[in-house]
């Protein structure tokens, strides 16, 4: 115990001697209140004993964090005035928050947090941020980066197939005791020889195109940076500088780049027309990139021939979502990161965290969202 | 004309003079009476015009046929005494079928099709024909070798991630007007590093092979032969001489494996019990290789984790077939080999093979399934 209040006592001096703006610590240095936002698992909680990215098992981190004296306040109520998030805002030090169930942090929240210094996002993906305020009171917002990249990239080549399948209307016969083969493969393709673009290619991109390449598609990318020579070798890929260039190639579009001011809404009425007639489009990044109303008017025009995601606007997605009730969408609630592997290795990568937190040492450069001050590239 | 009647005569000459059984023309030589059964597509004919695996695009050879002297009727009524197909059996010269809305090619039929000479299956797979009468009555019988494996294959990858994933619970709460991840999540996976298991590696469980590379799994074969050792080396599957040795370490297990006397009913309560506890399945091949209660049970029991396949026993699956109400499956009607670039290869396959037949030609050597009283070996 008194080695860890030194270590945290070396975490006031490192963050106070980088910036002016970075926050002093308030509390004891010996003992934290960590508050952790994750979703319910209820009867589900007991069926896997690897679920620990619910609250009841909430990382799996509490006999650590208790036997070295800090307190761990575990909750999926997140929303309004009167919920049990709010009520320890004004005292928590460190706020851990996933994508899947977001709590939303606010400038407002971020005010009223006199004692926060850490916000870690369990996962990867902080929009639920604000993080120009989070940058402006001088905390600090680190990810787990890369915790679920292949879970995501995955579940797009999923999404990808579903679409071009028409899967769920072969799969809603099945369920409504049909028998209509024309019905489903009137439009069912083979994924072979399409033209299929990234709008993207960070890592869960890149992991998108190796997983592409056996497929014998054309592969596009369009990103801010041309990939490695290595890389475009490998993946067979072929750099779009120009977006708008590269979409009305593309018989699919993958959506893989952070929500962001620039980002917001990107996908509109207009954009959205100069799309091949019957576009698939596969979105896991975040639903506001999207414009609702114009992909459903164009999931219902034809416009756009089917759409997969797991990602909304608002989440949890109200029972009246338009995307609910659009045809032709293959949509699922917010689960393509939190697969039980990923949930295991974002467990992790939030307790490593926490223990270099405690011991004042820097996190993995590349788990930094805001540090100093600043806010890493991807999200400006 | 003139031209093909002699091609026809020369194709009396080239069978008769090979094999005793092989059964002599009996119509005028000039104009053949060809039946082909498709599946009607109704309200989707008009939808797209690429749609030619359709009773009423029927391939779109009845221009090419009729202009050249043949009659060609296209049904999709085949069961029963009174059915379509029924009243020309005994009359017809070629039939052509499909396996996604098989016309049952028995014994009895062929007795009574004292005219036949060939069986075309437009797709791959000819076990809804009794290959052993058609054997013994000299008929030869072939298949658009190749015309939809990659359509299968991409199916296959689709639905093994859709298993991992739990996709269908997760698009269920999105209809039913819900939201919560953790009844998904808590049997949702990634693929990477988990060991996928191919019964059968023929020309399907390679493309699949392939396409499973890059997701970093253990990947198993087993077969009869081993793989060339480049294609060993390409996808990294390791070859598992003993079936009942392979089986109980797969985490994912994809039937690619033709439907003979053996295979029947392979899959029964004993085999599924040896297989490892929450194990999912994958069966594009055909229904019959399962014992269709085992399969049940062990999906209610938990032993089976998922099911998804497109092939049921028998086809179209009546509307009590009880896997549409097991649970954890990921079931379609049979539609994995019938895409639209699929039905334009095996249109243009069969168009080929009539060609050739017409001309008193062979057929490509892959395509027999039957010939000379042979029954190719993969079917035995």
């Amino acid at each position: 115990m008194a080695m860890m209040m030194n270590a945290a006592a070396s975490v006031i001096k490192t963050f106070a001697s980088i910036s002016p703006m970075t926050r002093a610590l308030h509390a004891s240095p010996g003992s934290k209140k960590i508050v952790g936002v994750f979703y319910k698992a209820n009867e589900y909680a007991s069926k896997n004993p690897n679920f620990v990215g619910s609250v009841e098992r909430a990382l799996g981190i509490r006999d650590w964090l208790e036997s070295q004296g800090h307190q761990y306040i575990v909750t999926d109520d997140k929303e309004g005035p009167d919920c049990e998030l709010e009520k320890h805002i004004p005292d928590l030090h460190v706020l851990i928050s996933t994508p899947f169930h977001p709590a939303y942090v606010t400038a407002e929240r971020i005010k009223k947090a006199k004692n926060l210094q850490l916000l870690l996002t369990a996962g990867v993906g902080s929009d639920h941020i604000d993080l120009q305020a989070a940058a402006a009171a001088g905390l600090t917002v680190a990810e787990v980066t890369g915790s679920n990249v292949v879970s995501v990239a995955e579940d797009e080549l999923m999404r990808i197939l579903i679409l071009v399948r028409n899967f769920v209307a072969g799969h809603n016969q099945v369920v409504n005791g049909d028998w209509n083969v024309a019905g489903i493969s009137y439009r069912s393709y083979e994924l072979e020889g399409k033209t299929v673009g990234t709008v993207g290619a960070g890592r869960i991109g890149k992991l998108l195109l190796q997983r592409l390449k056996p497929f014998n598609c054309n592969l596009l990318y369009h990103d801010r940076l041309k990939m490695d020579s290595e890389m475009e070798a490998q993946t067979g890929a072929k750099f779009e500088e120009d977006l708008d260039a590269m979409l009305p190639k593309c018989d699919v579009v993958v959506i893989n780049m952070p929500l962001t001011e620039k980002t917001k809404g990107m996908f509109n009425k207009e954009k959205i027309a100069k799309l091949k007639k019957g576009v698939l489009i596969v979105n896991n990044a975040r639903g506001a990139i999207m414009d609702t109303e114009a992909v459903a008017e164009a999931c219902s025009s034809g416009q756009i021939g089917g759409y997969s995601g797991d990602v909304w606007y608002p989440q949890p997605a109200p029972k009246d979502h338009i995307w609910r009730y659009m045809p032709n969408q293959a949509m699922t609630p917010h689960i393509s990161g939190t697969t039980i592997d990923a949930q295991l290795r974002y467990a992790a990568g939030t307790k490593d965290m926490l223990d270099r937190y405690f011991k004042g040492e820097d996190f993995p450069a590349q788990n930094y969202i805001v540090k100093e001050g600043k806010i890493a590239s991807q999200y400006q």
